[in-house]
């Protein structure tokens, strides 16, 4: 009983255990956690802040901005296709941009072991500066705190971020009819990082997918339907828990059903052989520079093609759509026709990636 | 020659190493770093991000808002009136409110080592709350990782915030002639932090001045010039480095001279003795719920008061002005009319306190 009272690698997750510690230990205790549309409680991938007229000088009717943060931990910093500097930066990028939101600025904190090696703190943050310069986005402030090496083993690095939008994109907006469009290969991130960590000889070439995916979504959000609403009916950038949890989450939220088709999922050879050697599933692996959406079956083809211009998109597919079978199910068929369920994953096949 | 290239716990300090740290190794390899008046080169509080009109939906001609963050790496993570939750919520909430800005909502990303009481994560949420609560500002997003029980010795807490103003309160603001309020007793969160963690017997009864300091600021930001500016000129909350640090800054961003009185400084008696016994000066310890501001004389007294009326502030005082004699140097004068220059912290004299 006493190992439940107890964090667990497993609690970060991004699976069932963690949502159950967000639940039960976070959200149970804390009674304000709405600043607008999307609040604490929608667990999406950042929350909004509804300016309102009367506002300190705002005059506006109303607006909303997006909110977002997140720390990366991840291990070995340097790794093939990034580091640290550009996973951090992306990720808050990339939260942004699945809510709908044209980021704004970044801050950057910052914790630092002693002993750190400072040409390594120096290229980290040239990592970040080709992203925000790529993206046109600032860090705009940030704070950096020293701690003892006994006490940290490795630079962590937290980024928060603001957008804004006129509407945020939910993980609950998914309708029966809805067409899934994932924006690349999968996969790539976790497998590259296991490479690289455990020295393995295979897939020495393979690289991470790390990449901010702004400017690849940014002109699909303006398809608008008839009744001019987004064309995008949901989005998220798949990372800890990989395609599997946010297919699940955005399942749940919008109490539809999920098919995919396991032959339509874009994937590389070298990944599927890597994941059948160690025994993981590809659908549960993180990526850092892919998008899962849902989009209204009348535009997915055009915002197939739109996604494909882009370099970061050019791999994407349609791999499956929302149905009312099995509300909060998501349900995969193999190239025979055989289906099984898509767990929501519960550990996490390979921690400290991002 | 080797050991100039990594990072010592003085980086971190909040003084001259780590100034050359930030600009030398991330502000020179940071090209993008504004998006408004207030950039991360000010090296403020927090930065300004301006809202135009044709933004997304944006309407009003311009807004101004402001982002900060701050990570938490405080030891123990339990101390006299406070912990690490109350001091990493108001630690967000202070630095929006000395930049002037009305705090709006606030992120949370946790870094939880494995085998983590969640008993005590509950307490700091619970903590965190009461803060929330006070200020009514509420936390809309969040992240939480954890890592490997060997790879950090405690939980670290960044929280990010977003707060909105007319115009920012810049720590360049100072005029010759204003007047220089601190907001109440100095280093009592340090002092008590380190009576706690070393187990001195005296001064057990000391307390950590951790507090949001908003609604004691908020009456005192209205105050206006007759040509309608703001009688506050320039604000900082006092953490590491604490009113040294907090003046010199202001002096040399402003390109003032400063000088203080030792004996108008509110100080307990039980703090000078435990500085006395430990070689420490308070005005180099850090301070988790005082600010320090530049007010325009003529308003000087009126603003004392506003701040008094306030629990949090009802020690505050007078203790110093702004002259044109040593730009960017602060002096202190003695009861018997001594004089020394406050000099800038060069390392932290009790790390790991915010």
């Amino acid at each position: 009983m006493a190992k439940a009272n107890k964090i667990s690698m497993e609690h970060g997750a991004g699976g069932e255990q963690m949502q159950s510690l967000i639940g039960n230990t976070i959200l149970k205790n804390l009674t304000k956690t709405s600043a607008g549309t999307v609040g604490l409680d929608a667990l999406d991938d950042g929350a909004s802040i509804t300016l309102l007229k009367g506002m300190d000088g705002f005059s506006a009717e109303k607006t909303e901005l997006i909110m977002t943060t997140d720390s990366h931990v991840v291990k070995p910093i340097f790794f093939p296709g990034g580091d640290i500097g550009r996973v951090s930066v992306c990720g808050a990028i990339n939260d942004l941009s699945v809510m709908g939101a044209r980021p704004l600025a970044l801050s950057c904190g910052m914790i630092i072991p002693e002993g750190f090696d400072i040409i390594d703190l120096e290229k980290i943050v040239r990592s970040m500066n080709v992203v925000l310069e790529e993206v046109g986005v600032p860090i705009i402030t940030g704070d950096t705190k020293t701690v003892e090496g006994s006490a940290l083993d490795s630079i962590m690095i937290n980024i928060a971020g603001i957008g804004i939008c006129d509407s945020p994109v939910r993980d609950s907006g998914l309708s029966p009819g809805d067409k899934i469009i994932v924006t690349g290969y999968i996969a790539d991130h976790g497998v590259a990082l296991l490479t690289k960590r455990e020295g393995f000889e295979f897939n020495s070439d393979l690289e991470s997918d790390v990449a901010p995916v702004w400017k690849m979504i940014e002109p699909a959000l303006s398809v608008r339907t008839k009744d001019n609403k987004k064309a995008v009916s949901a989005m998220k950038d798949p990372t800890r828990g990989g395609i599997a949890d946010s297919l699940n989450e955005m399942a749940q939220k919008s109490k539809v059903g999920i098919r995919i088709y396991e032959e339509k999922i874009p994937i590389r050879e070298a990944v599927v052989t890597s994941c059948e050697m160690l025994g993981l599933d590809p659908l549960e692996i993180a990526n850092e520079g892919k998008v899962v959406m849902g989009v209204h079956p009348d535009f997915a083809d055009e915002i197939l093609k739109i996604i494909r211009q882009h370099p970061y998109g050019k791999n994407a597919a349609i791999i499956g759509e929302v149905n009312t079978e099995k509300p909060g199910k998501v349900i995969l068929e193999s190239a025979l026709g055989s289906t099984r369920y898509v767990d929501v994953p519960t550990g996490d096949p390979i921690p400290r990636v991002c």
